[in-house]
């Protein structure tokens, strides 16, 4: 599927390969003169340029997408040989860092034109974004323009990104599949007695093994007759018999990220573990059925609250049952009871059911799917419909 | 060492110790209230919290420091039972995601005192920030504190995380030892003929294995007779004799990074590529003398650069020959001519002298240091002073 952009006549590339990309068409219809970016993923996503220096807080990167022409990298001199191997050819570069004017007055200068007709420019400002520059540089930079206007701009790019092109979903069920492998190898390399940071050690290296890239994220947590908290890094305490134990990683592939977890029971499973197990694989099972284009996130949420009430009607902490997931860990939209995105075809999500109980207790199940007519296509290999034990 | 702060009376937990830290003192120095932090560095440098739930961009996070009293924790739902493992007494907490309202009416009743006497409270706005928050979300809460002023506290937090805590120095010779053990195994896992992407997964597992947390950050090249980029990922291309390959690693221990990079020649070494290694190690060597309380980023920039001169005068486009190191890959300050700040005892960082050599070759060499009077200490087991080959 290769599309020209309907003004800037080019087409965008997009996970490596080249699809058809509406963002001029977008900008037009909202009257924006372009839209600036300067967060990894954006600029990712629509110039295929990928590097972990992005880890590295020191540099900032930009790039402009004009309604009219061609885009615009503006980017630290040591970026420039990479991004001359993208589409993108104004390159435009400075010896960074340079704290006094990192790419600001290329900046100003870029985007005078616009501000001497009083014009508007998008920004990311919305939900789940944020500001990868000094904020005292875009107030100066916008002090210096005083008649640029700017408007929030997440709306286009979350239209775009959360619908994937086939390119991003085969990495995805890629990704995927070496995530399940890995889950499918924990009970050889798991055992009571072991630290649960080196249970942790040992997950990385086996989906290393499996083909990812890295395992920037995995957390996860042990606890006799159910765990408590999901977000903590791991312990040396030894997992023990009657632990219930959970890993949720995002491992990576060529920059896309799968996101889902396993339960398993070390030694033997109380009941009530196993009655949450249950609940969590049925509202699962009622996620996938709901996942369907044309419903609503508010609805797939519902779906699952309904089956996930059987035994918790909280609503626990988490705040959501499932979100987008691609370029980013997590992505919109929301399953949650304030999103009322419509799913579409080719979106990539997970299904992330979780509920309280015993004396504190908490329990999450999750999966990876794309969206389409019917029921949902798993990217992740299904949980056993039972909890397992090692 | 524990100090009670000047005004708060409370002591600050740094990297898992509890250490003297002066942030209230510097907030009176400047005039200001309080500083409003939202990036996962600060808070964790200033509460213990870790976790890496930050990957996910839903959710933001923060904390407050008033010039007088408690820090306040402004978060999540999710995140409140880890952070009532800290020392931090005062969480308030929202049902996050809630893009409508995520913590901006708990920030603005936490703030309107101080709007209301037309008060002054600081953000990180510097350089080497950036704003983890919606900025819609800032201009919005901004907007509903007419009286509130809000300015650059980078200075002071920068001053404060400069300089390493003993606790700190003990994790980061923790990383840099398992780096260096890392390293040393290379030979044992590279071969001609190997993927570089394998290269990469096998480095990865091993660091794993000598006890890394994670490998977040791995980047490098392999080119014939030198390489040409440092910032790209590793394609399946294989090693080749006659190749200089280059592995530059950010691992991690409990939150703290080591971040250096060795080099090697596949199978032979061609004499240009040893002669710029050699340039390379006694610029370090330099560095090393140079890098001494007292003396400045641009002394330390200098003393490097007077070795470099001999092969390269253009000054490369890394754009700076170090840089400060902990909680971040890379934290300020810069080993750069633009950059005066005043070596202390126990900063912590790295030296990095670059060159370009032959036709578009370029050379990395990097250590991790820790500042003292005299000769720096090296927590990186330094380099051959040969380039070596497997």
């Amino acid at each position: 599927m290769v599309k020209t952009l309907p003004r800037s006549a080019k087409v965008i590339i997009v996970g490596g390969g080249i699809v058809g990309c509406s963002v001029a068409y977008h900008l037009a219809r909202a009257g924006l003169d372009g839209i600036l970016l300067c967060s990894e993923a954006e600029i990712r996503y629509f110039s295929g340029f990928r590097t972990l220096f992005w880890q590295s807080p020191t540099r900032p990167w930009f790039m402009f997408l004009p309604v009219d022409g061609k885009p615009v990298a503006i980017i630290p001199e040591i970026g420039a040989a990479l991004m001359r191997q993208t589409w993108v050819q104004d390159i435009r570069t400075w010896a960074a860092p340079h704290p006094e004017d990192d790419g600001i007055s290329l900046l100003h200068d870029l985007l005078q034109p616009f501000a001497a007709r009083t014009g508007r420019i998008g920004l990311l400002k919305g939900h789940e974004t944020g500001l990868r520059m000094p904020l005292g540089d875009y107030e100066r930079l916008m002090a210096g323009l005083p008649g640029l206007r700017s408007e929030d701009a997440t709306g286009i790019i979350r239209a775009l990104r959360m619908v994937k092109s086939s390119a991003e979903i085969n990495k995805l069920e890629h990704i995927c599949a070496i995530g399940s492998r890995t889950f499918a190898a924990v009970p050889e390399f798991t055992h009571a007695g072991q630290p649960l940071n080196e249970t942790f050690r040992a997950f990385r290296r086996e989906a290393l093994l499996q083909g990812a890239d890295d395992v920037p994220y995995l957390v996860g947590a042990a606890g006799q007759g159910g765990y408590i908290d999901v977000i903590s890094p791991p312990g040396p305490q030894p997992l023990q018999k009657g632990d219930i134990l959970m890993m949720d990683t995002g491992a990576t592939f060529d920059g896309y990220f799968c996101d889902f977890d396993r339960n398993w029971a070390i030694g033997h499973a109380d009941n009530l573990s196993r009655r949450a197990y249950d609940v969590l694989w049925r509202a699962t099972e009622a996620g996938l059925e709901g996942a369907t284009a044309g419903a609503t996130c508010r609805d797939l949420f519902n779906a699952m609250r309904k089956v996930i009430a059987e035994m918790d009607s909280s609503g626990g902490d988490v705040g959501r049952l499932g979100h987008g997931l691609g370029m980013q860990l997590t992505e919109w939209p929301s399953h949650a009871a304030f999103d009322a995105t419509v799913l579409q075809k080719n979106m990539v999500q997970t299904l992330e059911p979780s509920l309280s109980y015993g004396t504190g207790r908490m329990m999450v199940h999750e999966e990876n799917i794309v969206v389409g007519n019917g029921r949902a296509r798993l990217l992740s290999t299904r949980a056993a419909p039972e909890l397992p034990v090692i």
